[in-house]
C-alpha cells in the first residue's frame, strides 16, 4: 500500500475500554489495563526502544480475550495480564523482533487458553 | 510476522486526544476529531465495509496534522478535515484498496499541504 518505512517500527494499542459493571462481555478497563499501559509506556521509554509508540485504544471487540493489545503494523495479537507479560511483549517481540507465542491470540480465539490465564 | 490473515482488514484509528486550550501543538479533539470518529463509525457501518474496524486512540503524536488517523495493517496516516475525507478515505481505500494520496501524511510531514487545508 505504500513504500515507505513505517512511521512507527512497532505501533501497539491497548485496549482501555470501559464497559458498566456486570456486563457479560466484561471490559479490558476491568482487568486493569489502563495500569498495564502506564506501565508498559514508562519501560518502553526505559528501554529505549527506537520508534515504538504505545497508545490507549477503544474497544477492540474482544473483550472476553483481554487486556487486549495489538501490535501494528506486525498485526500480532496479544491477552496481557501481568507487568511481566508487558516486559515479555517489550523484550522478546519489539526489541527482539519475536512474537510472544503464550500470549498470542488467534484470529478464531474465543477463550484464553490455560497458559494465558495463570 | 505472523501468516494469519488480519483479524481486521482495516484496522483504523482516530486520535482523539484532548490537550488543555492554548497548548502550542493544538490536538485532535479541538479539530473535531471525535465527531469525525462518530461519522466514521457509522458511515463504514452504513456501507457494510466487511472486516473494518473504526477505533479511537490516544495522542498519535502527529498533532499539527490532526485530525490524524492511521490505517493498519497498510500503516497509512491520513490527515481528516471534513466528512467529505471521512467518506473518501472509506471508499477510496477501504473499499477501493488504493490510499487517498491528496489526504496522506508522509514520515517527515510537518506541516499540512495547501490541499489538506481547504
Amino acid at each position: 500500500m505504500t513504500d515507505e518505512t513505517p512511521f512507527f517500527s512497532a505501533h501497539v494499542f491497548v485496549c482501555t475500554n470501559q464497559r458498566p459493571a456486570g456486563h457479560p462481555r466484561g471490559s479490558c478497563a476491568d482487568k486493569g489495563s489502563e495500569k498495564l499501559r502506564d506501565y508498559m509506556k514508562a519501560r518502553a521509554k526505559e528501554l529505549g526502544i527506537a520508534g515504538a509508540r504505545i497508545n490507549s485504544a477503544g474497544c477492540l471487540d474482544r473483550c472476553e480475550l483481554g487486556t487486549t493489545i495489538v501490535v501494528y503494523p506486525d498485526g500480532v495479537w496479544y491477552s496481557c495480564r501481568s507487568r511481566a507479560d508487558v516486559d515479555e511483549i517489550l523484550t522478546t517481540h519489539l526489541v527482539g523482533g519475536r512474537p510472544v507465542e503464550r500470549l498470542m491470540l488467534t484470529n478464531d480465539q474465543r477463550e484464553l487458553r490455560p497458559e494465558q490465564v495463570g
